[in-house]
C-alpha cells in the first residue's frame, strides 16, 4: 500500500498540536511490521513532553501506548513476543521502548530499561524523518525490527489494555524493584493512572490494606472501584501535615503504629518526594515512580534517610516482559480491576490537542484517540 | 567503693567542655555492672552533639565508644553478650545503644536500631541524674542491665577497638543493608573513621576497586594503607563536577564505563547527596551512612532517583550482633586493616575539650581520652 | 485457686491417651499465668509425635495450638506480647514456642526459631513434672514467663484461631522465606492445614493462580472454598508423573509453559519431595514446608538441582511476630478464608484420643478438644 | 582458505578418543568466524560425557573451554562482546554456551542458562555435520553468529584463562545465586576446579574463613595457594561423619560454634550431598553446584530441611556476563589467585585421549590439549 497517512503532530513544546500528513509506504524492512491504529492513550507524560520536561525531538508523534492491527508483516516476523504466530489482521499492543541489547546496560548490568541506545515510540522519533510514523496518534505506525509485540487474546478489550497503558506496566516493573511483602500497610500517593495501576498491584500482592493519597473526586472513586481500603482527598486535606497525620492514624488502626511499611511516589510532583519520606515508618520503603519527567527540585533533608533507616527505589520504564506479565494480569482480573473503565474520554485524531489538554488539565480519567472513528 | 569520680561534661551546646566529680556508688542493680574505663574514642557525632544538631539531654557526659576494665558485676551478670563467662578485671566493650526489646521495632519488624526506647551511652542521659556516669568520658561508666558486653581477646588492643569506634559497626549495618556484591566498582565519599572503615568491609566484601573520595592528606594516606585504590582529594579536586568525572574515568579503566555500582557516602554533608547519586551509574545502589546527625538540607531533584533506577538505603547505628561480628573482623584482619593507627591523639579527661576540637578541626584521625593516664 | 485438674497424657508412643488429674497450685511466678483452656486443636504434628517421629519426654499433654482465658495474672505481667493491657478473662492465644534470647541463634544469627533452648507447649515437657500443665490438652495451662501472650479481639473467633492453628504461623514464616512473587503460578502439595493456610497466603499475595494437589474430597472442597484454582485430585491421579503431567497442563494455560515458579510442600510425605522437585519450573522455586516431624528418607538425585538451578527453602515453625501477622491476616479477611469452617469436630477432654485419631485417619478437617464443654 | 583439518572425536561413551580429519572451509556465515586453537582445557564435564552421564550427539569434539586467535572473520563482527574491536589476529576466548534470546526463559524469567534451545560448544554438536569444527579438541573452532567472544588483554595469559576454564564462570553464577555475605564461615566440598574457583570467589567475597574439604594432595596445594584457611583431607579423614565434626571444630574456633554459614557442593559425588547438608548450620545456606553431570541417587531425608531451616540453591552453567566478570578477577588478582598454576599437564592434539584420562584419575591439576604445539 502506498499512500499518505494522518497524524498529529507536535511541532513546539507547549503549543497546539498539528494534524498533518505524511507520505506512507508499507514495505516494512524484514523483521518490521505497519500497524493500523486502533486507539491510542494519551499518557501523563505525553503531558510532560509537551512541557519540554524530557529531551525529545522535534517535530515529533507522540503516543506510547497503542493498540492496532497488523497491516502488512515483513520478512521472518511471524510470531509475537510470547511466540504466538502473528498474522495480518492480528490485534497487537507492544512494548514502546526498543533496546538494544548490546550496550553495558542491557548486557553486562541486566538494566535494559537504562540501555543506552533505548528508543521509545512517540517519544524518540522526528517525525520529519522517514518512516515518519513512530508515534501512536496516527493513523498508522510504523514498529521496527525487534519491537517486542504481544497478540491480544479476545478476551482482552482494547480499552482495557490502553486504560492500562503505559501506567500499568510501570507500576509492573516499579513494584518489582519494591516488593511488596505479604500483610504490608501500603500508601500511594497520586490517583492518575500509575497511581491506579500501583493500587490494583499492591491489592493483589498480599498488602494488608492500602490507603491512596489523591484527588479530584472522579480519580477517588476509581480508587474507590479499584479497592483502595481508604482514600484521603488532597482537595479536603490540602496541608501535607495534615495528610500525614491523617495516614498515620489510618495505619495505627491496622497495627502499624508508626506509619505504612511501603509508600509508592505516583504524583509526580517533587513535593510528594519529601511528604512521603515523612510519611512512610522508620525502617520501611519508599518508591519513586511518578517522577518520569523532570518536574524540578525541592528542598531535602539526607538525615531522614538515614535516621528513619528507609530503603528509597527508583523505578524507569519497563521491558517487555512487564507487559507480557500485566497482559496476564489484565486477562485474569476482569472484575477486580476494570482497567477500561478509566478510559472516559474518546478524541478523533484531528482533536488530538483537547485529548492532550484533557489530560493536562485532569479533567479525564484517561483519554483515548480513535484515529479510524469508532 | 564509694567516692566520687571524675568526668568531662557539656552544660550547653557549642560551649568549651568541664571537668566535674559526681559521687560514685559501686552497688549495681542485678544485671548492671561498673566499669574503670581506659580509653574512650571522640566521635564525629560527639562533634554533631556539641553543635547542637541531634536533641539530647544536658549536662552530658559524651563517649559512646569506650573500652574499660571490669570493676564491679551486679548479681546475674555472669556471662558477655556472646556467652563467654565475665570476670571483675575483664577488659570490655559494649554496644552503645540499649534496647527495649519490646516495642514495635525490636519485636514486629525486628528493626531493633530504631527502638523506640533505645538509649545509647554518652548521648541519652542527663548526668545530674543519678548514677551519673553513664558516658564514656569518664573515670568510670556504669553499664546498665540489658548491655550488650563483650569481653576482649588478648590478641585485641583498646586502641584496634577504640579506633574502629562506631564507626566500624556503624558501617558492618549500613553495609548489612547495601549489599556489595562481587566484582562491584565501589566509591566512599568521606575518609573519616566511618569512610575508613566503610572501605575495610569493601575491601574484604569483594568490591573489585574501592575509590575514596576525601581528604586531607593525613586521611587520604590511612585510606591508601587500608588498601584504597584510588583516592580522589577534595582539597584538589574541589569542584563536585570535576570530581564526579574524574571518578567516572577511573570506574572506565576498570570495566565500569558508566560509572561505580556502588557509592557509599561517609561525609555527613548534605551537598555530599546530590553529588553521590549524580556520581553511580545508572540502576546502582547509594547508601547514606554519614548523616546521623541533622547537618542540613539541599535542593535535590526526585526525577534523578526515577530516571537512573537507583537504590538508596539509609542505615541507622547498629545492633549488637554488629559488633560481635566487627571485633571478629578486627581480630581476623589485623594486618590488612590496623585500626590503631586510626588513633593519632591522646588526651587526659582535663583536656577532653581539646580532644573534642581536634575531632571537630580534623586536625586529628582519631582522638582518644585516656581518663585514668597510659 | 488450689486443687487438681484433669488432662490428656500421652504415657508412650503410638498408645491410647489417657485422662489423668494432677494438682494445680495458682500462685504463678513473676511474668507467668494461668489459663483456663477453651479449645485446644490437634495439630498433625500431634499424631507425628505420638507415632514417635520427634524426640519428646513422656509422659506428655500434648497440644500447641490453644486458647483460653486468662485465670490468674504473676507479678509484671500487664500487657500482651502486642503491648495491649491483659487482664483476667480476657481471651487469649499464645505463641507455642518459647526463646532462650541468649543463643546464638537467637542473637548473633536472628533465627529464634532455631533456638538451641527452644521449648513449646505440648511438645518439650514431662508432665511428671510441676507444674504439669504445659500442653493444651487439659482444662488449664501454666504459661511461663516470656510467653508470647496474645489477646484476641472480640471480631475474631476461638473457631477461627484454634482452625488455623500452628498451621497458619507456620505458613507465615514459610512463605516469609520463599517470597511468592506478583504473578506467581504457584502448587501447593498437601491439603491438611498447612496446605489451606499456604494456599490462603498464596492466594493473598499476588500469585496468579493457585493449584492444588491433594484429597480427600472434603479437604479439596476446602480448598475449592478457600480459593484454590484448580484441585488435583491424588486419589483419582494416583501416579506422580500423571500429576506432574496435570499440572504442567494447567500452568501452560496460564503463560507459564514449563511449570509452576512455586511449589509449597505441605504434604509431609517423603515422595511428594521429588514430585514436587519434578514439578517446579527450572529457576522456581520450592519450600519444604510439611516435613516438621521426620517421616523418613527417599532416593534422590541431587543434579536436579543444579541442572534445573532451582532453590530449596527450609522452615521451621515460627516467631511470636508470625502470629501478630497471622492474627491480624485472620482477622482482615473473615469472609475470603474461614477458617472456622476447617473446625470439623469438637471432643470432650475424655475423648481426646478419639479426636487424635480422626486427625490420624484424615476423617476430620480439624479435630479440636474442648476440656470444658461448649 | 580450504582444506582439512585434524580434531580430536569421541565416537562411542567410554572408549578412546580418536584423530580424524574434517573437510575445512573458512568462509563464515554473517557473524560468524574461525578460530586457530591455541588452548582447550580438559574440563571435568568431559570426563562425565565420556561415561555417557548427559545426552550428547555422537560422534562429538568436546572442548568448551578454549583460548584461540582470530583467523577470520564473518561479515558485520567486528567487535566483542563488551563492544571492543575484533580483528584477525586478536586472541580471544568464549562463552561455550549460545542462548536463543526468545523461549521463555532467555525472555520472560531471564534465566538464560535454561534457554530451551541452548547450544554449547564441544557438547551439543554432531561433528559428522558441517562446519564439524564445533569443539575446542580442534585444531580449528567455528564460532556461529551470537557467540559471546572475548577478546583477551595482553596482560592476561592463555593459561591462566584456561586454568580458570568453565569452572570460573561456573563458581561466579554460583555464588552470584548463593550470595556469600561479609563474615561468613565457608566450607567448599571438593578440591577440583570448581572447588578452587569457588575459594577464590569466596576468598574474595567477604568470607571470615574458607575451609576446604578435599583431595588429593596437590590439589590441597593448590587450595592452600589459593588461600584456604583450613583444608580436610578426605583420604586421610575418609567417613563424613568425621569430618562433618572436623569443620565444626574449626567453626567453632572462630565463632560459627554450630557449624559453617554456608556450604558449595563442588565435589560432584551424591553422598557429597548429605554430607553437606549435614555440615551446614541450621539457617545456612547450600549450594550445589557440582552436579551439571548426573551422578546418581542418594537417600536423602527432606526432613533435614525444614528442621534445619537451610536455603539450597542450584546453578546451571554461565552466561556470557559471568564470563565478562571471571575475565576481570582474572585480570585484577593475578597474584592472589594465580589460575595458570593449575595448569599442569599439556598435550598434543593427538594424545587428547591422554588428556582426557589424566583428568578422570584426577592425576593432573588440569589438562590442557594444545593442538598446534607450544
Amino acid at each position: 500500500m502506498q499512500g499518505r497517512a494522518r497524524c498529529a503532530v507536535m511541532p513546539a513544546f507547549s503549543g497546539p498540536l498539528e494534524l498533518r500528513e505524511y507520505p506512507l509506504r508499507m514495505d516494512p524492512e524484514p523483521g518490521a511490521s505497519w500497524v493500523r491504529v486502533e486507539a491510542a492513550g494519551v499518557c501523563g507524560t505525553d503531558v510532560h513532553l509537551w512541557k519540554g520536561q524530557l529531551p525529545v525531538p522535534l517535530p515529533l508523534i507522540m503516543g506510547h501506548e497503542t493498540v492496532g492491527r497488523i497491516e502488512c508483516l515483513g520478512e521472518g516476523l511471524t510470531h509475537d513476543w510470547s511466540q504466538n504466530p502473528l498474522g495480518v489482521g492480528d490485534r497487537v499492543t507492544w512494548s514502546s521502548g526498543v533496546f538494544c541489547n548490546s550496550c553495558y546496560f542491557c548486557k553486562v548490568k541486566v538494566n535494559p530499561s537504562r540501555c543506552i541506545d533505548r528508543k521509545a515510540y512517540g517519544i524518540s522519533y522526528n517525525c520529519d524523518e522517514s518512516p515518519h510514523f513512530l508515534g501512536g496518534y496516527a493513523e498508522y505506525i510504523y514498529l521496527r525490527p525487534g519491537t517486542a509485540i504481544f497478540k491480544l487474546p479476545h478476551t482482552l478489550s482494547t480499552e482495557a489494555v490502553v486504560g492500562s497503558g503505559c501506567a500499568l506496566v510501570t507500576a509492573v516493573h516499579g513494584l518489582e524493584r519494591l516488593r511488596i511483602e505479604w500483610n504490608d500497610v501500603v500508601v500511594i500517593q497520586g490517583t492518575g493512572p500509575v497511581g491506579i495501576s500501583a493500587l490494583a498491584l499492591a491489592k493483589s500482592s498480599g498488602a494488608q490494606i492500602v490507603i491512596v493519597v489523591g484527588g479530584p473526586d472522579h480519580r477517588l472513586a476509581i480508587a474507590k472501584r479499584f479497592g483502595a481500603d481508604y482514600r484521603v482527598n488532597i482537595d479536603q486535606l490540602t496541608s501535607p501535615s495534615h495528610r500525614i497525620e491523617r495516614v498515620k492514624e489510618l495505619c495505627a488502626d491496622h497495627g502499624a503504629p508508626y506509619g505504612p511499611d511501603v509508600v509508592i511516589e505516583c504524583a509526580g510532583v517533587p513535593e510528594a518526594f519529601a511528604e512521603g519520606i515523612e510519611m512512610v515508618r522508620d525502617g520501611g520503603k519508599y518508591l519513586v515512580l511518578g517522577h518520569y519527567a523532570d518536574a524540578g527540585a525541592l528542598r531535602f533533608n539526607p538525615h531522614w534517610i538515614t535516621r528513619k533507616q528507609i530503603t528509597i527505589y527508583g523505578s524507569w520504564a519497563s521491558e517487555p516482559r512487564h507487559m507480557y506479565a500485566a497482559l496476564q494480569f489484565l486477562e485474569s482480573n476482569p472484575k477486580e480491576f476494570p482497567f477500561e473503565l478509566l478510559v472516559t474520554h474518546r478524541f478523533p485524531l484531528e482533536r488530538a490537542d483537547d485529548a492532550l489538554q484533557a489530560t493536562a488539565k485532569w479533567t479525564s480519567g484517561k483519554s483515548v484517540i480513535v484515529p479510524h472513528g469508532d
